[in-house]
């Protein structure tokens, strides 16, 4: 039998109709696989990484937000305010804030990692968002944070995106990738029509003025991706050839997913999708590659909530497969389906 | 300012963009609304009560599985096998399993409550399931274990059911109150399309020979009900009165919510629905009186298990509202939309 098969067979011999825990029983098969063990491990180290940057776009006022937010979010992040602070703690994840491009010099602080590719990147709708040297570090960067976390021992990763303008991004980057710009425009922090028809029109233009190669990640994150969305996609690379899952969150942190994909295709038997943001155009992205988030709570705030709210299911996931009886051990008549 | 009015405010003035955290700001309102309380406390003492019972429409094998399946899966809750033990301990919650009417004769046990009706309804394609005074029998014992529990100090209740039979009750019950045989008619465990057709004849033909009355709770509840939805409901009103929210499990506990809700509306603002069964009929009556369920994994199990999992993200709306900083604490630029 292969490991497949065990799991599953042990799976249907829980007490309980085959099948009859659903996405949940997909989840535990899925962290066997990655741990290559029959009974999938409970995680010992959980950790959510919060890439922040400066997004040169903003200049363009897509966002509801003014820029000075992105590195005000950072300190409340270091201060155990946000909402992926408040979260963490319930789920039992630690909170590590990169510092991968934010236009800001922060201090030392332990829950802090400068990782900075510069102060916030260009606007792309005049040129390249950054030099591809500059995307190549951002990688680089990115994959050496998540080699120094699972050194430290982090066996269940999850990333999380802060920088005003990081919506509209992730956008060109999808844009770039060949999804059609109406079916996954949305706003991100919540703006009037008037500015989503701007930020459409920035898309159009940064695609337009760039013409990034969707047959080249590195292309398409240098000329409309960002620093922090770089950092992601070197993390989620390192996670995967290490083995350690990793939870993606919403839209931007998705874009990062897809700079990774279309370097690595494997990288989708690693990573679970935490939920479905409200975002509209990420439910287009998961369709495309038939993914299934976790969650749906119409959330929409990034920052890697919805990533690690989803860290307690796939916990329940696991801890089924490894603590419920067996028809078997529990004297329980199996139904007809078996 | 209205309590809802207060919170409202405070939710909006956390660190995130407004409606950012989607379902789970609903959630945090209605819990603040349930206890009258700007900031909702976090609960002390959460436990889910899994009222198990036969039912005497079986005979018509209706299943994949054997009536004893009924006092074998007791068993396998009372030595914490099950998927309700797992999931519980894994929310920090209490398992209580509720003897409604089980055809078997159990010992003592500190997680058994006996509140038998009897031992097993009747088959009700052959007139009534009880009789009335055993259906108000039902409904008072339900709500003796509520006033039991609430009185010990719980504070967030769960409701699931065990029993061989009675996702074809709670169809019933819910064709009885009027919803479309054909849109809500599903297989609870796994059963053939020829058994499922059984199933279909078998509900219309209690429903002809019943006759229920929808408008009187009472009467579709002893004809074509069941000693633990009964008690379900009793559960339900009793807690409501008191003012301690209730999560709803999948399709047969809904059933018990319908009966409830028939007897007074206002249940409606103290429960949550858990889950969204794969069981399609759960969706159609969820829809029909505007409630969305908290999780979607595509589960059918019951046993409280949907209930129990979300037990976690009510947790974190409370937290949410509780711990996150707001604008002016964190000192962060407010938006636009602000």
């Amino acid at each position: 039998m292969t490991l497949r098969e065990k799991v599953i067979n042990r799976l249907n011999n829980l007490t309980k109709p085959v099948g009859s825990l659903g996405y949940l029983e997909e989840i535990a098969l899925k962290i066997s696989l990655i741990q290559e063990k029959e009974l999938p491990e409970l995680f010992n180290d959980k950790r959510v990484y919060v890439f922040a940057g400066d997004h040169g776009v903003v200049e363009e006022k897509v966002s509801a937000y003014p820029k000075e937010v992105t590195f005000q979010m950072v300190f409340n992040f270091l201060n155990q305010g946000a909402a992926i602070n408040v979260f963490s703690k319930h789920v039992g994840a630690k909170v590590y804030v990169v510092d991968a491009g934010v236009d800001y010099d922060f201090d030392q602080h332990p829950s802090l990692i400068v990782k900075k590719v510069g102060y916030g990147t260009k606007n792309f709708t005049k040129g390249p968002a950054m030099s591809k040297d500059d995307a190549l570090k951002s990688v680089e960067y990115g994959q050496k944070i998540a080699k120094d976390a699972i050194n430290e021992g982090a066996d269940l990763l999850a990333i999380g995106d802060m920088g005003i303008g990081n919506t509209t991004t992730a956008t060109a980057i999808a844009a770039a990738f060949g999804f059609n710009l109406d079916e996954i425009l949305d706003i991100g922090t919540p703006i009037d029509n008037e500015k989503l028809k701007r930020k459409k029109q920035v898309v159009e233009k940064a695609i337009k003025v760039n013409n990034p190669n969707p047959s080249d990640s590195i292309d398409v994150l240098s000329k409309v991706g960002s620093y922090c969305i770089g950092e992601m996609a070197g993390f989620i690379l390192q996670a995967v050839e290490e083995k350690i899952p990793v939870v993606i969150d919403g839209f931007p942190t998705t874009a990062g997913f897809l700079i990774a994909y279309h370097i690595d295709k494997k990288v989708k038997d690693y990573v679970l999708f935490g939920h479905k943001s409200k975002v509209k155009g990420h439910k287009v992205i998961l369709d495309s590659i038939n993914e299934r988030p976790i969650l749906d709570l119409d959330m929409r705030l990034g920052e890697g909530t919805g990533a690690v709210l989803s860290m307690y299911l796939i916990e329940a996931a696991i801890k089924m497969i490894r603590e419920m009886a067996t028809f078997e051990s529990a004297n329980v008549s199996k139904g007809s389906d078996q």
